[in-house]
């Protein structure tokens, strides 16, 4: 579920909104660093213990030149270079990736305006134009994302749900069988074909309405196919190898090279023994921070704290298209233009 | 207020005209910063007594260690690096923000083009699908925004100022208790629907007219819509607490680590005793104006100085629109194309 | 006006072409950097003359001391980093403004196209179309201007150079008593009343082409209206201070802190005494040049060397839109179809 | 073919899922990187031992100043700074390449709707089409391509695969006879040309269908014109070369700068022989890693493992299109609209 | 020419593909550097000779000074910095400035779909309409880029190409002495014109098809005019003075700083006399050749090598343009509809 905490900073007055931030737990640093972070720890006293109760004089001269060197070497990587390109261009992915979720809204104010007449039918034609696209919202949906997946494992929960009908159902499950393509779109083809058909009938008021309606469909295909290929294409492997890399490897060897010498050995910056690592851990914190900002970005459609609520949407997407698509029940200020005359 | 300057620095003449920007309180570095400045001044002054006044001189010896330390070692972390990368972020979405501010003056226009004829009832249309129009502008607006839901507490206040009818308010207040999702695009519902009507009646001129203002109340939607989603999907929390925490523990650590030490020890670089810290405050002001920066800015619909003014904009779109709309009384140059002739 | 050198760089063949560039004076880094770099010298040597003959031995060594510690600590402020990304942004805005300044060429040839037909009312049709586009542009430009502005302070010389006919600057006095907007979109509103009076008539040849022209006047007032709304919308000050402030307060240090200091000291990289800070004052010119980058840009319609020349954009719309227009005589190479046959 | 992993690290709870990452081999840095560290690590273990075994004491000395030497100067160019420019305007290519790729499921859904009637007629019409644009991204894919120019070396292969008929591929090889200009786009011409017929068989619904798919066919015709530019406009060679010198000398000079050198002589950071360099190999698995990046990303449509798989992309166009252009046998859950009233 | 090599580099295999670019002299960083790289080292090595040969043990002591100096200082200014941001600026420029180059593929398909009919008119309407569209783009290419304007210097050139017939030149010639503005986009009025005429007609098949054209021609007016503004509004001289004289100053003041000193004198880092500077030309090709990148980007219509070639595609143009708008000879695999029932 998205964390929004935007209402939450709209001012910034006093000493700001930001600190405040710091105190919450859900999608926080805190949450995802902190299993990595006791690794750490536990890694760097093992290292510390041995260090200062395991190791004879002569040894512990050793341990300290390779720490010294540790230190020195770990900091030839720029982390912090690296890391800086490599999530802005996962911020940036994420970021289109939600402008790709299709927003079916618009379709229903076209079908509203241009699909009307007397009795029932007109009405029922644009509650099924709806519910198609829906199903493709739907279909698209459970294919990237567990969490939909798991709320419509099958056609069978899409059917109670009211967006398939047992023949729509049947004509995908047949469908299936014959091709090997992702069978996501095919309602919107359904919906085309409705569309000529009650263009045909007069239902739908005239060519112009057509067009509109089929653009509208062919925007929504466009954006579930989006969607599909964001997925298949990720940031090439390589570059988030070399990012993951060169963090873990920064940590791994700041676990020897950050430990506290013997301040009577009076080595550069070695001067206090703290025993807890303050700054070190901060520098943890931070780096692994950074690097959680892109591991839970760059899939923005699983089950993270700050992952896109697929769910919630589909459903918000169900009411707002009947709603805004005239199907549901509501009351009309004018009943007709006459009444401003 | 948005804090407008551009203007003052048209030019760069002489000395240029950006020193003349540091004097100036609205929206200002100072008037941001002030209140974090006083309290790091006060931690800071109590540390520097105590250090002066309250040790003895082994105890300084360990306090200018310590503060060595943590003035080596706050460096680690890059924060100018992080807090480029953050802030640009946060400065793109501040501006994709105001572009989505829906602009219904192209509406106006069309509805002057193509709902025209003889007599009362082209023109009260017109006034209608304005006023729908700004309607669904004053909803967004208060949906997102303190201070125009301050002005606009509820539709008793909208209907006070014009926005709405008595019918109008009913259906909304019905449909309210029938559906959970945001009504805010209901009156663009109502706009279609009598965007048809004229057209059946023959007010509205040919169906691309009826087209091209269909197209511009989706497009009206689609940034109401935008806009709302904004405030939904902040920047991720980990991004701006690993960006905060940065900044405030350098800081923290800077109290200590950037003390004055007894110019008599010779420690490195410390050979002078100022008493004010002018180079540290000096970047203290540096990075936390910088911060603050993408504090003011991550949330442009509060009530901080360089907010964007809803308010105001709701205003300038009601005047702007009944001009542009041809609902209040303005005079025509040309009474008919034959005057041309 | 603007500065066009791309013309001289166009190869780059032996020694390039960059250096020859360094020789212009108009638009120039040293036109725009001279008065703050007199002032800097000026105290420098203010400072340096203090320092060699005004002090006694002690003061030269705390000057010394002081001297040694602005140099240090003016460098923990990372300007390079802040001017990098704020320069990009300004960039990235200057050019975004030019391309929101508003092209009429497209509705000439439009009105070309489709309003046509024997007599002279046609042409007349389209030069009062052309004149409204016109005058919208004049209005713009000089409500962000001074340079326009001070060339058409008032409707009387708008009416002298042809941009307004007297009845039409009546209908804006008369407007502009009765709203508080701003009426630079008025006259595209009576271009879309003559418009559609012109379909009506039958000189505007169908109604598809009543969309495209209709089309292209609101993608004009669009532009129109972002070039306002651009100068409406500074980029925060929060962020102009906080650049302004580190450039000068790095400068205002380095007045003491790059001082030459008696080499006889043999303080680190002290140990020559050039008098003459060549290395500083390329350093300030260097950031003074980058911070001027900014500062020349943030509002390109004012009247530096670097800014868009609007007066020149104004004459070469109208004798564009004038010839595409068909309104000025030219020769037709084909009389009619019926050549080709 | 392309790596995709994107599901698998869908969520970052417990150790996250990019740690996980580092185990895979198919288009990961390891892959990349091995010939370049194999010669890298003999040339290095050349000079150690020349170094330990074959020089003695005063040339080791000579040696050991000119390790020095180039470990010190290496270090003078940025590689971070200038690799972290170059890999993001290659990322950015790279993923404006792949939207660059047509795709023709819109087309399709047009074809459904628009072209429709009694009798096989229409259902004939819209496979040609179909089979059209299909043909073009062979053609245009086989030109960018080695891995889809292998698979179809000549027409004879896509006629066998069903891309074209005896007749057309007559017609490309007469045309291919007659112009030098690339014949990718001549089946769109047909395309058009089998539209317009169509129109005036009446086959093709309305005026406006007509219209929607020859802008259809203009947009595949962009995107195909798009891909094979992007082939023949390179990043500048220049700037290529700037990256790659840079990042090879780096580590040709790190050969004998990173050389561990006799403790005895107690150079700085140089007191600890550990034969392995293993802070080296990290540092030039980093660069070369991030280098590698670039040089996979910069020709998307090779047969490296991250590069697009045309041929997937291929196959799946051909059946979807069928699918959504109503050409294969499928159930449809409404035969009329009469169904819904 | 533009150097394309991306086909050479479609895979990265082995030891990958770039350290081949290496070995490339066409557009290459040696082509572009190697005239300053010979200034450069002349003066480096008169200034060696001096210091070596010329000055006595007290000069010499000065000299090094002297030098430490400048090296030390010189780093003050970041180019690596300011480089990376100018040069990003610059390419974006580049591509974008690529993408204006006005394309007239669709404008013929859409000929060929929608001027029709039986009679060799239909056919020459769509020559003219083609020649027109091929006109504009050689008076705008020849007005922006000296190669075009050498090979068509007058009118008479392009008569003889087949751009022109007598009478349209005689009526650009008339034109131009009445106007002072650019007559690049006459051809497209007159484009307009034969279309209305055709349609009136009745070549062009609708309303639709009428528009449709009437857009395509606006877009490539646009393109046109985006093209030629390129050129007008330069990247601010400023700018590209600021880096310009921080590159050039950076390496003026290294032929001092980077001298090899007398390694007797034990300066820091000095402890080798090499007498070829290796790493100082290495960072001077870096530098320099990154400067490059920008200066041969900076106006790509020139005769770079890296230059886009518009001669090239002009001659493509005129080629493509008439076989997709089928004026010249070419066989249809179709010969109507009715073939395919």
């Amino acid at each position: 579920m998205t964390v929004s905490y935007t209402k939450k900073v709209s001012d910034c007055k006093g000493f700001g909104s930001y600190w405040r931030l710091l105190f919450r737990w859900r999608g926080s640093l805190y949450k995802l660093v902190w299993p990595d972070t006791i690794v750490y720890i536990v890694l760097y006293f093992i290292c510390s213990m041995v260090y200062r109760f395991g190791l004879n004089e002569l040894q512990r001269r050793i341990f300290e030149q390779l720490s010294l060197y540790c230190d020195y070497f770990r900091n030839l990587i720029p982390i912090s270079f690296v890391l800086g390109f490599y999530v802005s261009v996962v911020v940036e992915r994420w970021w289109e990736q939600y402008l790709s979720i299709p927003w079916p809204d618009d379709f229903a104010l076209l079908c509203t305006t241009y699909i009307r007449g007397p009795g029932e039918r007109a009405k029922s034609i644009r509650a099924t134009l709806i519910r198609y696209v829906n199903l493709t919202c739907v279909l698209t949906f459970s294919a990237i994302s567990p969490g939909v997946k798991k709320k419509f494992p099958s056609y069978k929960e899409m059917l109670e749900a009211g967006y398939l009908t047992p023949q729509e159902q049947r004509a995908l499950e047949i469908q299936a069988g014959r091709t090997s393509v992702t069978l996501c779109c095919l309602p919107l083809m359904w919906c085309c074909k409705l569309l000529e058909g009650s263009r045909t009938l007069g239902d739908l008021r005239d060519d112009m309405g057509l067009r509109l309606l089929v653009e509208e469909v062919c925007k929504l295909r466009d954006k579930a196919g989006m969607l599909i290929r964001w997925t298949d294409i990720s940031i090439p492997l390589v570059y988030t190898q070399v990012v993951t890399m060169a963090c873990y490897s920064f940590f791994f060897f700041s676990v020897l090279g950050r430990q506290f010498l013997d301040p009577a050995q009076h080595y550069n910056n070695r001067t206090i023994d703290f025993f807890v690592p303050i700054f070190t851990l901060l520098q943890f914190f931070f780096y692994m921070g950074w690097l959680k900002v892109a591991e839970s970005l760059v899939n923005p459609f699983g089950e993270d704290d700050d992952d896109f609520e697929l769910e919630t949407i589909l459903e918000r997407h169900m009411k707002m298209t009947y709603l805004l698509g005239d199907v549901t029940p509501n009351e009309d200020p004018l009943a007709t233009c006459d009444d401003l005359a």
